[in-house]
């Protein structure tokens, strides 16, 4: 099983599993993720059932039994209906289907979790469901299964949060100053007071206006309000901020122009074309920003959330409903690019759910624009063909220094060590492939194992 | 030859090998093709010559020597023009170029068919043509080699053809007052009164007022036609309907709205947009209808249909001059979600010629929404890379059981095992590759084998 | 090293290597490329520096050392900035950052260029760049060196340059009157006279009237002008044009439309739209004139040319800032095609950028289209991966025969033989996994191999 998901060439294996062998130990870089801070605040945090950690949280989970006709409230997810409160019978529910998840990420990474962190080696199924239940409550209640002794034991060298604009980080700041050695470091992502047609914008901006100390009355001030909040993340530890948009389309607008459009929408007034200009041109002045102080930039293009208005209305977010649209970046970065695409003190991430934007777009604009670093394999994308899609097609072009390594987006906390030693086999096994096809040597593969395990993603979000 | 299609690393096809033989007997599900149901009408059909049988009505065979500078008169295929009417001769040009086919499905097909359904091995070409012209005409003068008796061979366990609404379905009736044990059903395609700028539509609707007994005169009387329509092909064994569009497009219409266009279509007056979103509507309705009768919705999307004016004029339709355009669905299907997307009592296979939806929008979609399932690849795609790519693409996300099986779309009738054979190799062969690579184990696979080569088509289609 | 880029599968490997020796040594057929003609109107021409000749006009390696900070200007690029002179110092840059180059086809050509070319076996880096250096330059010192020399000796059939329509080819007629015995021929690019929004416009027609000695006052002295052009490359030895184009948009303006844009242009007033159809019209035109006069038509299709403002105004074009953008071909085309799509004395070879157009149009196209040819993987995709992704997505539904064999497209003359190896080894690697899964037997194998590294090409361009 140690060579589980490498090649089965045998002259290929063998390289791989001696690269794999020199990165599995590496420390984790999880630079890009969305585990709750909560979890290392509190010493003593307890996940609660095997169903509260693994299956009401997880949309991955819930979103394929949905598809076959399980109702989310059969499966415990709170809305506004009643939900089944029994969690050995949401598992049960879970384990009957199982069967699903057959040859999916979710599928190795829930084996791979429960053998490797909870010592269970049984195939889920039907039958032994309740068993297995038993076992994993079991290793839960231990202490040694804790968040925090579970960040030692995962050997994770920094891990970070992605927190709303106007979050106060309170649980940052109870981690910092509990004496705790584990490095949780927040990150920027503004994205629902700077998306002018997000619900709630206004109420938003009062928070905005109440957590800076600014009083936003117009662009001036807003802006200056952001920046503030920018600073106070930095000096929380966060280096990078993150950016939420359904298209990358950017656009430059004057002074002028963008205090009209957000007056507008202070009034409750701004057109959808408006919005979207505003969005764009917001994220030209993110990367403004970026460039004054630093903070890596990332960019998740191309989900459409919230595709399901019955999901949504009936229980929100989140909710695995999310699909993705084709995305574009040649062109709709261009205005961005223009004006900093250049800068040597500014790093972009970029993130997309169109693969096609892989070779004929990100690709050559990364080996192109100093700025600019591509992201790894991102959401549906996160697994072993998306992997060796995204090697196949980014790489010849931008070369891997153009890339940022790996990060695990994840908000299930105990399946970070199993989607890195995942990345990990799969960039082994894809360098063996160029090895044994006379691409590069051993040397070189070697140098490239570590930095995509590790260097890469540290060095990329500045982690060093 | 019997590892054929299997990839050579010896594990992975030692395990492959194993998994075909598990599935290559199972009886074959055949839910989608355009095989003519006269076949099976007369219990004496023959199929006349080997061009008559395998040249003529076969479009990927023409348009390929057509694409080499051969033309369709010479081909035989009947149009304005003078065609050529010696078969053998026909034949000799065929086996002349017959090296355009390496590497193709359609190579790989004719050969296998030659071999196991007439028994001929020698090789294709313009050397031995007259030979093998002369022992296929034998083979087809036995009494074996009527279509009744060879769908017992075939071991086929259910047949569906694609019909016109208009249809009054003789030759199904024929069929089954026959006494015949063959399972024939008709798949209703709404296509020629559905869409209003079809060319005819005008008299198509005439013909749809007289078959339905019902006087189409307005909106309401032109749905309860349909209905009658459907009401009858379902009473002669349908489960499905079909529907080819160039996009995916939906909206829906107010009574009124719709009411308006059709007038406007029943007068010739309707716009290209009117056209386009009164298409959208139907499809809606269509929808509407599936949830009440239970027949599952096929949608086959974005064929850019006579593409080519000179064949067009001179031979008609489903010529080999039929191009695929990009498509999108995440967008154009949401108002039919809207309303339908989580309904129990409906299925909608998708079908598209577009492969870059297969995993940013299909596989998302399928592995949310409980109506909806993927169909096999298409047309271009049914073949050993299009399987490929559509495995790899597709399954990660939305999972096997998200999926609808194999079908063969053909109307070449003794093709038909060898399509099947060509699927269950390359599922083989996949599941295999994900054995040795520890991402499933055999067992898993088995039952994967299984699904894919004849549960999942049977299930989807409710051929139960 | 004899297997390097084959497939390790010790079974495929066999073949292929068995199918790569018969093609190896076969002539070179470069029928499209960017060599200046001048190397060989001089039978003297000497190369320079290793820097002149490999880093200075190579944009596919400084693009890349650019996307990791370093300035152009550093690398010695001429520009409005000083750069660097000292070519040792440019050259230690370079191979103190080689290792950027790991896993890209950059990377492979220039080892296997100084290994079999230069007979230097060190892989570069910091520590042994000026050993490098200098064997690269004592070897450039030889007269052996010469690009006359090197023609014969890399077994060049026939070179095809690329040539603006108002080039009066006195490069090309100083090698004709020299009585060396190279085959080197001229192609007609007429985009800088065609595309009336191309910066210097004016002059160029201008410049056109003084070549062709046609007066150009309006759109029919203009065709004269381009006709006149056309017949002296062909008088030249030119057996194709070219035309590099953002998207294929094509629409056939009347005469009178055409006047009159035409005209507009002339006095600087066309609009965006204008200049659009203008051009599209002139792609139809050029079609017409190669119904004509026999020369192979070329579309290259989808470059976003000069994306980068910085880098254009201060270094000009081709600087490694062109980006590609999606493309459409099956509507865009269909006006040309309509015309001209079936027409005996046609062949247009289709280049593009974006390859999910492969499998969805352009293999269904030219599977179709008798006057259609699908070129070789362009540019960024001229590399192991893209090449199995075009005979992946390509080859099942156009068959190798609707392809364009293998062009080198490179203005690096000495990383020719590198480059036609590069495919010869992928091509045989990719048909021998056909045979090793019983798709072709050997034979075919073999003859398909000859067809892709030699017969293609040469047919496919009138080159016999």
């Amino acid at each position: 099983m140690d060579a589980r998901y490498l090649s089965p060439d045998p002259a290929q294996r063998t390289i791989a599993l001696n690269l794999y062998h020199q990165v599995k130990n590496l420390p984790l870089i999880c630079p890009h993720g969305h585990v709750d801070p909560r979890l290392f605040a509190d010493a003593d945090y307890r996940f609660g059932t095997p169903v509260d950690l693994l299956i009401i949280p997880d949309h991955y989970i819930f979103r394929m039994l949905y598809s076959q006709g399980i109702s989310l409230e059969l499966l415990g997810v709170p809305g506004k209906n009643v939900a089944e409160t029994d969690h050995r019978k949401i598992w049960q529910t879970v384990c009957d289907h199982w069967y699903l998840f057959r040859g999916t990420p979710t599928g190795i990474w829930l084996r791979d979790e429960l053998r490797d962190v909870f010592g269970i080696t049984q195939k889920i199924n039907g039958v032994n469901a309740q068993d297995i239940y038993g076992a994993i409550a079991a290793k839960l209640a231990d202490p040694a299964f804790s968040p925090r002794q579970l960040f030692e034991r995962f050997n994770i060298e920094v891990l970070a949060t992605t927190d709303a604009a106007t979050d106060r980080l309170i649980d940052h700041q109870t981690i910092q100053q509990s004496g705790w050695q584990g490095r949780i470091i927040p990150t920027f992502r503004p994205d629902a007071v700077v998306n002018i047609d997000t619900e709630g914008w206004n109420e938003n901006i009062q928070q905005l206006s109440a957590v800076s100390g600014i009083s936003i009355v117009d662009y001036r001030s807003y802006i200056a309000a952001l920046e503030q909040r920018r600073a106070f993340f930095k000096s929380m530890g966060a280096t990078a901020t993150d950016h939420a948009v359904q298209t990358a389309y950017t656009e430059h607008l004057s002074q002028s122009e963008a205090d009209a459009i957000f007056r507008q929408a202070l009034k409750g007034e701004a057109t959808p074309d408006n919005a979207q200009r505003f969005t764009g041109h917001m994220l030209i002045e993110m990367a403004r920003m970026s460039v004054e102080d630093g903070l890596v930039m990332q960019m998740h293009i191309g989900s459409y959330r919230n595709h399901n208005p019955l999901i949504f209305e009936n229980f929100g977010r989140d909710k695995g409903a999310d699909i993705p649209i084709t995305s574009e970046f040649t062109r709709n970065l261009k205005p961005l690019l223009d004006l900093f695409g250049n800068h040597s003190n500014l790093t972009i991430v970029l993130f997309t759910l169109d693969e096609t934007v892989y070779s004929r777009e990100l690709a050559p604009l990364a080996g192109h624009y100093p700025v600019l670093r591509i992201g790894p394999p991102w959401w549906f994308f996160d697994s072993l063909n998306g992997m060796r899609r995204f090697f196949d097609t980014v790489m010849e072009t931008a070369g891997i220094y153009n890339t940022a390594g790996f990060n695990d987006d994840t908000r299930a906390y105990p399946s970070i060590p199993a989607r890195h030693d995942v990345w990990r086999r799969a960039s082994a096994d894809w360098l063996a492939g160029l090895v044994v096809r006379g691409i590069i040597d051993e040397e070189d593969a070697s140098e490239m194992a570590a930095d995509m395990a590790y260097r890469l993603a540290k060095q990329t979000y500045k982690l060093g």
